[in-house]
């Protein structure tokens, strides 16, 4: 197997290595080209980051939507929107057909971003994009945006909401197109492009946009979201985490009471949900419900191969987050976020702070975050949480308690389970297409990149592949620290820069036929 | 004793049935004048309501004071500001001199009032008073304020800031004042008044400001200020629970962390505080801190009889609150107040609802309350409370960590004992004083009033105690369903009118020469 393995290697090398240098050439030619529109690129992605893109902001979706058709059909690309409802966010499709291509890929992005309360961010606003000389960490101070002929410094950085995740990918995306068309560069394979508005909000609306559609048959998608290795080292990712978001509430008097005149004798509900809270992890973080870590399907041979090889980092991150240890201690990054997950994202019970007052509050609520790997169902740990708060003593509705409920049951604990969740998707990392696109990818590295089975984080992946015969590559460009999720999120631009050249080298992706 | 304190009683209402009648004709005298101007009062009333009242917010604490000081100055109380500082909200001192009288009290009340968030508040805002048919829980709709000569129902209710907590108390005695004037009735004792401005801020400045003014000597303070009991009755507490409050917060990284690529491997102070404050009480509600109920000074035999005798009102409560049990199960509210307590007002990591985001928060808050009761000392149950937080694993420190206590200490907690704490306060109920109060309020009620040895709430009366030889009796007049200290604070008119009668009556209660 391994000699198969290899010998396919050694091919696909040897009938990319008489293209090498038209790589090479292409990459500079590609390169030529950014450096000399660095200016224009940048003002369509400001213009782009300036549209708010939360998935439920339905009117600003479909602004989004609209200027990514008009960006696409001033390079030809065909566009149109993929539609599953006028409420739903449209994902948008388009096309280079090349004649002669015998392998056809889809180039994957969203445009959509997470939500975000303008006043966390720290003296910039997530969609008035602004350049910073430095990340804001490092000191970086605001800089007006550049006039024509000032020099652009790559290591400034862009911020706002989806600066990264993940506008920098339709963007990288679309100036690859521009650069390849500009030096006449003719593509390798057809290629398609799916830019989906719905994927921060969990892409519940992704299988039924793709299903039975003739128009999104490919060999591969390459999926063009997340961030780099935190070693700077370009990667090449096989599988994502899946995810699934579940809220939780519990209950205390209906109405809010004087913590003198009722304290200790009224429940309070943040201590309800601490004790709850607490039950579901033990003190070094590993998860205590039952079953768990029961169905994780193990990592092969390649896989743990790829993890051992990969740089790790994790004292270099300890140092850079504050971190004195970590969860799970003894355990690696990489070989934990090939295990499920259980994470609050928030929690939330009366106020802090300024805010803060003498009372019991009514509830308190937090919103849990679930990572899946390949194995485990995302509705099956759903159902093993429900079971655990079930065993904690409470009552589980998925509404608020009627009064009935609320004198009957001294426990009560609601439970809804967000739409939007999906499973892991893992590509096996010796197939012909892979091996394909770690050569191109590799060949724009002066060095070697990482191959990692699993990324820690989510993509909708497992859908594209239930609904359609292909498999799924992830080729991220974004700077590790981008904030992403949070406030402050930003790109710094030499990442945007390599991206349009991986891109580009994705497109032109020596054509060896074995590959799939 | 207890015949001494018998013979004592029997002379007080002997020497008090001769102008038994005279009480009962002062009292109609009274509402007679209340009835006649009740939109004269409730005009008053919603103008001084409509000033933020917020301790920390100078400039309105300000123009509160200037126009109660007017408020006065109408009423020939000869009113001036009490200083502690410019940036400290002052006290608003003022006299109705008695010839002849051979006692002085001093009436209490405070015009600050807790912070609010005004999102919070359901169709009306904290300082736009607005009428409801009812309270807002029993359907209650918005009105318009009436028109000279319209009917006003004394069900209706008030809604704002201070309503109840404490800007009624101002209001009940000043048109106390008006009503007696008004009527040729003259005070049985030299009256003095009280109103502070930093109640709700925890009186920081409050011995300060009465520390050594001879102005402020008197017989006994009565404080007008908190709920009459759940059942509606009135009553007369001899005590208040002391206050203080802490801050606490746990770090995870320090920046927000995607919680694919980070979940199980950073930590999340989340479920660092869940922890930490499950490990503060057990399931039951019971305090687990060490030595927390250790000093607490036995209740005398007069104030386990005046407990044992009122109103036991907790299944009644357990229903309007939706309660199907309560912390501490087998003890009854009554008892419970009786003894010292920790209440979460409010936590916080990232963010619940529309706005979370699949991340892992840099930190998680919560605000603690400490009730204190007789014998327990505010500074000390902190120590206990930060012993504890040593005990479960934490560096304990007092500002945001530095980057080196981040990386070589595991668990770091910042504690922050805020400003304003203060002891409990008991009167014995046994006091000549005490008995005429009693004997007072008891005149103008045709149902038994209720007598505690404590409120469950705090008021800074220990303040006053330990820097004037006098003591203090609580009289309050607000609805207890008031939403105290939470949004939708309100005031039930007919609390406010009988607030009037029962401070006329006190400040007209039979003068037993006897009486302290």
């Amino acid at each position: 197997m391994k000699i198969l393995l290899y010998i396919i290697l050694v091919t696909i090398l040897l009938a990319t290595s008489s293209a090498r240098y038209g790589v090479v050439a292409q990459q500079s030619k590609v390169r030529e080209y950014r450096i000399a529109n660095e200016h224009r690129i940048l003002e369509e992605f400001v213009t782009l980051l300036s549209i708010p893109n939360v998935a439920s902001d339905h009117v600003n979706i479909r602004r989004n939507a609209a200027l990514i058709i008009e960006m696409m059909k001033r390079r030809g690309l065909e566009p149109r929107l993929l539609e599953a409802g006028n409420s739903v966010p449209p994902a948008i499709y388009g096309e280079w057909k090349v004649p002669g291509a015998t392998r056809t890929i889809i180039l994957y992005a969203h445009y959509d971003g997470q939500p975000t309360d303008p006043k966390q961010w720290a003296g910039t606003m997530p969609w008035q994009p602004t350049l910073r000389s430095a990340a804001l960490e490092a000191g970086g101070t605001i800089l007006s945006m550049p006039k024509p002929g000032e020099k652009i410094d790559p290591e400034w950085r862009l911020y706002a909401r989806s600066a990264s995740d993940d506008k920098a990918g339709v963007m990288a995306i679309l100036t690859a197109v521009d650069a390849l068309k500009a030096q006449g560069i003719a593509p390798t394979s057809n290629v398609k492009f799916f830019f989906e508005g719905e994927e921060e909000a969990g892409s519940s609306h992704l299988g039924d946009i793709i299903r039975d559609q003739k128009l999104l048959e490919a060999d591969a998608w390459l999926i063009c979201d997340g961030p780099v290795h935190q070693s700077g080292l370009k990667q090449v990712v096989f599988g994502v985490r899946g995810d699934t978001n579940v809220d939780l509430t519990v209950y205390g008097a209906k109405r809010p009471l004087h913590s003198g005149h009722y304290g200790n004798w009224s429940p309070n509900p943040g201590l309800i949900l601490a004790k709850l809270l607490s039950s579901m992890k033990d003190e070094a973080g590993r998860v205590t419900i039952a079953g768990w870590y029961d169905d994780v399907a193990p990592l092969g041979e390649t896989e743990r191969r790829a993890i051992e090889e990969a740089p790790h980092y994790d004292n270099e991150l300890k140092t850079q987050l504050g971190l004195a240890r970590t969860e799970n201690a003894g355990k690696s990054l990489l070989e934990l976020i090939n295990e499920p997950s259980l994470n609050i994202n928030g929690m939330s019970s009366g106020d802090v702070g300024a805010l803060a007052r003498n009372v019991i509050p009514t509830t308190a609520s937090a919103v849990l975050d679930l990572r899946l790997v390949k194995g485990t169902d995302y509705q099956r740990q759903v159902e093993r949480l429900i079971a655990h708060i079930r065993k904690q003593g409470f009552n589980v509705i998925d509404h608020d308690p009627t009064d009935q409920e609320r004198l009957t049951r001294p426990l009560i604990a609601k439970v809804v389970h967000r739409d939007g969740g999906y499973n892991a998707e893992r590509t096996r990392m010796d197939l012909p297409v892979a091996l394909s696109v770690i050569a191109a990818v590799q060949a724009t590295s002066a060095k070697p990149i990482v191959k990692l089975p699993t990324s820690g984080g989510s993509l909708p992946l497992s859908i594209i592949t239930n609904n359609l015969r292909t498999v799924t590559i992830t080729v991220p460009i974004a700077n590790y620290d981008n904030n992403q999720h949070a406030e402050n999120e930003n790109i710094r631009l030499q990442n945007l820069w390599d991206g349009i050249e991986t891109i580009a080298a994705l497109m032109t992706m020596p054509n060896a036929s074995s590959a799939k």
